[in-house]
């Protein structure tokens, strides 16, 4: 009987307002009016300020015809105007797809033109190429061009520039809440490792969450000052461009990244947070002196953030020294960016250097907001957490509202990787203890030689301590006997570029932490292929031994 | 095109789990298995025991016949048990009603009736009057008594004690999360300011949300150590009870509050947060030397919550000057606790400590999950914020999803209070700088007495039954220990005017119908000053005794 009457209880306008980030948008503009939200060289936003460009943007969009579903891409650095570009869009009812501005011209255009873009916002850095790949396509696209007059860089291309598009917006635009919290925001493509890449549809309720979310797993406080130097084209930089808001924090933009520009901003800014892939841990760590020392007033911990590659032991001894407090993430482009970190636990305090950097290198916890993370076998069951079987393999399997929409104009793909009820994240992981997650490889690079997995990552960690090496990376090389066997791919550090360690040498190093068949078989020494954001491309190596 | 593209992704259990906070404790026990959960005198829990005992009661009251959405009520202290019946109950899918111990005999049994309880869990302690209260009202309701052997209290009454009847169900018990998040989870009584009581029903959205949203409110790291001295049957404890689970915290319980008590919680378990009505800042602030001395050498702050009416400016001083950090909130049942809170901004630190005291009684701004606060006229228009409108009152009206599903079988009242697309609070406040709220009055003249309400509508309906009162009105008096206490004026019947009755003898006569709190503490015989319509003016009452 009780049920029922709890049944009739309906659903109203007062209770139930779908979940979406741009509430952060407005209730910055209200109680934080005043505070600083974006600083990009000597100009400085409020939120108010923020809060009514983005506004102008929504309205703008809207004169121009763009309606609820619409997909808006934008091609950019972390400039205020692509900072906007995600409030207004979304004000607007769009989907935000930002593009990766550091691919290349012909997947630029397949993700113009396969996400349906009806109006580009393009950094003028970029408007050539994005001309070119919109006429190569035969695209329909209205180009706002976004003119950087702090970098001097500008252009006559595109339909109209930026300042000029939402002057004609009204700065007290009525926009209106989606209706839907399951509606999209954002399309984010992902790099595409094998054939083209995919469109991975976020909604309002997983940003909502995402931002929520990472304010309890990061333990932040109200105000941070956060340098975005985490591109906004990856995960909308983890979620952070909402997470901000919602702490009514500071942005600090920068187009490029360098480590000068990273000590002066914290210097200057008293940066609290950001979010960085591992190689920029280690410029930082071997930036010069005269650099690093601007920093060494600060009397508080600067929190970073890092995903991708565990960083090295010596790395993170480094980066602690400098009182930078690093913290390992894990996500993917489908779970809007980290769903998992090592937080750390006080009883780790007592362990060696070595053993701390260990455990920092774990994926470690689930977010809150995630609901599970689970380690499924080859047969599609799930391995229970066990102490004793931190040596059992299998894939991170993730279930939660973080989780993608799906894929876009993609059912295949998006049945593929929800199938069985998870998503399936093709990492490779085992347990450690308290449940903590440590990825063994990625479910492609995993090596099977003779019979026995080689996680390439294992193998990498150990040439990573060896003094020589800048960068390693192992791959599967084809092999009549074995099937397959590591190879290893050895960027120098620059003071060993005139005098490379032997093949032997590299072995005989390797035999000291390794079982035997884990050796690389073969050893490249070469700058390696990495990513804009310093992702190794396996790929690319990969077929340059086939 | 890209619209209908957008909307094909469907939800699936892999990227659309409903929203639950026995998500958290589900991932407390993954996570902060060996960490501790609950304290109460010698007995510890880890958040593996806590998590296997709340499966126990789930399973033992699946057992017992407990369905989804069937009412299960509690009396009882800030006990171990209480905590894991907030988990227990709604992992049975059940609706956990959690009833102040502290209301009268009649009051209980209404609540117990008009909630159509199923099954009872009742502290020792008061198992005498709930067993009469079921009696007296012929209620067919499962009796389950908690014993305290820390304290000595147990009984032989009821059907089964607590631990017999968890030991019923298995620690392992696979409970379902719910399939919809606005499945009703607690049932919360009002203190009833015009007639009965009014069951406020929260779902499991709201209640995840108002946990999320005071990690970022409160500012709160990991590990809390939270002394509970909110009542559980406040809004759940303000939502606590959930949010702990989500930090993996630490909650310390204490059955009756005390200075000493609370200066040795502090001391000894190194609480970091807790939160209490006014008068028990008061009560710290006038302790002993001696019992404040035990907390003299702590190397932090603690953070205290408050709620009611504010505090004076002395009591905030010296509760600094004991390195407590105090910050109001403001909320109602019917908003799951707190949805406003007075964030501290910097510029504030240097005005003078009256000065500042004046803005620590502020109610503050939204907290982020919560979508709106405005203030409304009397002719349901809005009222803007703007810093010159400083004076205008309005009432204070809410729209968010940690706003009640409503009121229980109450149809009528549930539409008023949503009147107009939102929730009406019957507070009056003004707006200060920044959009921050000042509480200025109730509507209905609550009163607040050690951080209880009491409605004088309720205490003057009694008045009017004795046979010497003609009228009766009943205003609040400041008070120095309890805040505010309720006091009477009557009007006497003609043929009393030569007898009148004495303070003692009303007294009595009030505790025959009314908890002990409400009885008025001060009692003036006097003509009371009237409209042309003869409804008495109470404001002219309250302005007689300042």
């Amino acid at each position: 009987m009780s049920h029922i009457h709890y049944q009739e209880l309906d659903k109203t306008p007062a209770n139930h307002i779908a979940l979406s980030p741009i509430s952060f948008i407005k209730r910055a503009a209200t109680y934080f009016s005043d505070m600083t939200s974006v600083i990009y060289h000597k100009q400085k936003f409020t939120w108010k300020q923020t809060y009514q460009r983005s506004c102008q943007l929504a309205h703008a969009l809207h004169k121009q015809g763009i309606k609820i579903g619409d997909t808006v891409s934008a091609l950019s650095p972390n400039t205020p105007a692509l900072i906007e570009a995600h409030y207004g869009v979304a004000m607007a009812g769009a989907v935000l797809n930002t593009i990766n501005m550091r691919l290349d011209n012909n997947t630029i255009g397949y993700i113009l033109q396969h996400s349906d873009c009806k109006l580009l916002l393009v950094d003028a850095q970029f408007i050539e190429m994005a001309t070119n790949a919109i006429e190569q396509n035969n695209l329909s696209i209205t180009v706002i061009r976004i003119d950087d007059l702090h970098e001097n860089i500008s252009s006559h291309l595109g339909d109209m520039e930026y300042e000029t598009f939402i002057a004609q917006g009204e700065s007290d635009y009525l926009w209106q809440m989606p209706e839907d919290e399951w509606q999209a925001i954002a399309l984010n493509y992902t790099s595409g490792t094998s054939g083209k890449p995919k469109g991975v549809v976020y909604h309002h309720r997983g940003s909502y969450l995402m931002s929520m979310g990472s304010v309890a797993a990061w333990q932040m406080p109200m105000h941070p000052k956060y340098l975005y130097t985490v591109p906004l084209f990856h995960c909308n930089g983890w979620g952070y461009i909402w997470t901000i808001a919602l702490l009514g924090g500071t942005f600090v933009c920068v187009r490029n990244i360098s480590t000068e520009l990273i000590f002066n901003h914290i210097a200057q800014h008293k940066i609290t947070h950001f979010g960085g892939a591992p190689i920029i841990l280690g410029m930082l760590v071997n930036a010069d002196e005269n650099e690093k020392i601007k920093i060494k007033h600060l009397d508080y911990q600067v929190k970073v953030m890092t995903a991708g590659a565990p960083p090295p032991a010596p790395i993170l001894a480094s980066m602690a020294a400098m009182n930078f407090q690093v913290m390992q993430v894990y996500g993917l482009t489908e779970t809007y960016g980290h769903i998992s970190h090592c937080l750390w636990r006080q009883k780790w305090d007592k362990l060696t250097t070595n053993e701390q950097a260990e455990i920092q290198s774990w994926q470690g916890m689930s977010f809150p907001m995630n609901e599970e993370i689970g380690l499924m076998d080859k047969n599609g069951n799930l391995i229970p957490y066990s102490p004793s079987q931190q040596e059992q393999n299998g894939e991170i399997v993730i279930r939660g509202n973080t989780v993608m929409k799906g894929y876009y104009k993609n059912k295949k793909a998006t049945q593929e990787a929800f199938n069985g009820g998870w998503f399936h994240s093709e990492d490779i992981a085992v347990w450690q203890e308290d449940s903590y997650l440590k990825v063994k490889d990625r479910l492609k690079d995993i090596i099977i030689s003779g019979g026995e997995n080689i996680s390439s990552v294992e193998v990498e960690g150990i040439l990573y301590k060896h003094p020589a090496v800048a960068y390693a990376a192992v791959v599967a090389q084809e092999d009549d006997k074995w099937g397959e066997i590591p190879a290893a791919f050895i960027e120098l550090k620059k003071n060993f570029e005139n005098a490379p360690p032997s093949l032997q040498e590299i072995q005989d190093f390797c035999r000291q932490h390794l079982s035997s068949f884990k050796i690389p078989k073969a050893v490249k020494f070469e700058e390696l292929p990495k990513t804009a954001t310093g992702k190794i491309q396996k790929f690319k190596l990969r077929s340059s031994i086939k």
